[in-house]
């Protein structure tokens, strides 16, 4: 293992490298860059074997680790999951590219014609865990959006990040784009996320994906600004005007679809005047195999603690309240959400309006399910995560959130007096 | 003078009531937020001979401190001068308010129906110099966006920027709206500027206006996101394509209408083919009262050093230099520039489109005046400054840039398979 000047250095050079990539990529051509992940989907798929080898050499690791079931299960790759991959990969290819599009135009009464034109940000820095698949769908979001990554995958995926990479590069190099424009870091060393986050001659923004331990650190010592990616601690809210059979399909849906995914919803709240719809839903909750942990006035598997309100669970156990009213609902929100995902189920138009008007997460929905919470659902094609921030992208983070713009003004030989 | 632990403690109790107000003000109407910068205009036209006591006692303490006369000017308010706050204060009244404004819409195959709707982004942090005026003029921005703002004004215009202050507070009050929805620091002590610059739970953005010196302390201190505001080091480039008349009037327009802005060009690069017309605009610059300071190849009136490139003079002064092509004056920009604006003068669309695709300043111009860099001039109304960052603003902020947005999702019962 090298010590930290040296990993310190290898990292500048990669900021360097990742710098002068994005100067040639901002004006790429959009086919040249489709072009590229096609061909990279065509080298994962011609390299599986050697990608599922580099995975063995992974879990292996993984289990010397005493990896639990569920994130060995994350790590695993078997070849219907690299042919997933290779789906993502084209789709990305297949997008329109966000580059160069005329965002808006106008004129000026001093002659001026203004369009504000789409650019990439510059250099992305993507740090995340387990998942090796994040390899490619970062790596060619950032392609797509004219921007050069730096992927810091996690320990845990060294090997089968390195074999996806590998591949990511081939199809660069098919397409004539530098090969700096998707790197990988080339070592476990934590010291190199220290380095990616303070790097702000090099690197644009940081986006993390991974855990509460992954967010704290980034949020710590990150200077180069940060999508922020928090955990979902998603709240549905039955109001008194809530629809009975939309409710129980809705909330069922909610929590037990993929009770492990950040749109899953964590917590419960009812109106006091829907007690007995919610009651209800909390009996089918159980049915279906989730821990109620409920408050005052309901009857669950277990009485709810002061810190079942505010917790990511991303397991099958669920907490429920009552609440006064919809004012009682929004405080408990405010206080306890993420702002990733909230939920209300009601037919009365002045609560959703309400609801909508008085939270600020990033995504509010009426009768809808908060799995749906995923950029591919909200017609994005792909996505990097969801950002719970308010500073530049919002939501689920696409190309096209991956993008800056600039203004493009023209005139003939205008001054201003 | 307080002690460090004391400033802390009050600029946490700000920040804590700068949130509190944000919750209100992110659902206030748009009457009411209109009404309070009317209210405020009046009050500030009201308390006019207030205003000047309060700038007089600033003066005599800038005179005591030994201010440039440049400064004692910029710090400097008359009838004049309040009568243009409050024509700011009522323009910035007058502009259609963002907040609620749908982005997007669009439904999808599952049925639901999504919003992209915009918010404002909660708590901004305004870090300025010496111009008492920026008071008002930021303070009515944040509001217009549904922000809380905490102004932090220069030691020079203490007492000028308290007595705006008051007048902004009266029409908060008018209006119904939080007292607290626009506070200015109540210290000259720098150390609560260090904990404005990492509040991070109470502050979401810092938009910093003034020098090298306020610039470099926020970019080493900030732990908030920053809307990054360089100098504005702006290139101007003749083509061998450009018109001469067209180039003639641009470049004496750029430079000469105000140099001390920061949209003012502060080099000229001019194409070797383009050098007989590069010259009489030189020699009509040096008429024009402008010192020049040119490379080999190019007479006037001082030779140029090497740290003339790259220079934002703020004044009368301006390099010149010859280049081979449009590629070299590309690469002397991205080399130099601050990415606040550059100019090509030239008749030759291949050109135009070059400069404009491989440059990524946040204002690219053909054929028109640098001093259009600016947000009135764009059509904003108004702006707190020129970002020259790429992170969610860039160019001139106006109320617009200074919020956030959500996604409002309406189902019917919606579920996800």
């Amino acid at each position: 293992m090298k010590d930290q000047g040296d990993i310190h250095a290898m990292m500048q050079d990669i900021g360097r490298r990742a710098r002068a990539a994005a100067a040639d990529l901002a004006y790429a051509p959009a086919e040249a860059k489709a072009r590229a992940l096609d061909a990279a989907a065509d080298a994962v798929w011609a390299r599986r074997g050697e990608i599922v080898a580099a995975n063995a050499k992974d879990l292996d690791y993984g289990r010397d680790k005493g990896l639990s079931a569920a994130m060995m299960d994350r790590l695993m790759l078997d070849e219907a999951r690299i042919q997933g991959i290779c789906g993502g990969l084209r789709a990305v290819a297949g997008f329109p590219d966000p580059v160069g599009q005329v965002m808006a135009e106008w004129d000026r009464p001093s002659g001026l014609h203004i369009k504000r034109v789409r650019t990439p940000l510059g250099v992305v820095g993507v740090i995340y865990e387990s998942r090796p698949n994040v390899t490619a769908d970062a790596g060619a979001l950032c392609l797509k959006a004219g921007n050069a990554v730096i992927l810091r995958g996690g320990s845990e995926s060294f090997h089968s990040s390195g074999a996806i990479h590998a591949c990511l590069v081939e199809g660069l190099g098919a397409a004539g784009l530098p090969a700096d424009a998707i790197q990988l870091v080339p070592t476990r060393d934590r010291a190199a996320v220290s380095s990616l986050l303070t790097m702000t001659e090099h690197v644009d923004v940081i986006v993390p994906r991974g855990g509460k331990g992954l967010v704290g650190l980034v949020q710590r010592e990150a200077r180069v600004p940060v999508f922020a990616h928090l955990e979902g601690i998603v709240h549905v809210y039955v109001d008194k005007a809530a629809d009975p059979d939309k409710t129980r399909a809705v909330v069922l849906n909610s929590k037990t679809r993929r009770p492990g995914i950040c749109g899953a919803a964590e917590c419960l709240l009812i109106h006091r005047e829907a007690r007995e719809l919610g009651q209800q839903v909390i009996d089918e909750l159980i049915a279906a195999g989730i821990e109620m942990r409920v408050g005052p006035g309901l009857t669950g598997s277990v009485e709810a603690q002061e810190d079942d309100w505010g917790r990511e669970f991303l397991d099958t156990v669920m907490a429920a309240k009552l609440v006064d009213d919809i004012d009682a609902a929004i405080a408990h929100i405010r206080r306890y959400s993420s702002q990733h995902t909230e939920a209300i189920l009601t037919e009365d138009d002045a609560a959703a309006a309400r609801f909508f008007e008085r939270l600020d997460s990033a995504i509010l929905m009426r009768n809808a399910s908060t799995q749906f919470a995923d950029g591919g659902e909200f017609g994005m094609g792909a996505e990097i995560g969801i950002a719970t921030g308010k500073m530049h992208a919002r939501g689920p983070v696409g190309a096209e959130q991956l993008t800056s713009f600039k203004y493009v003004v023209e005139g003939d030989g205008t001054i201003r007096p």
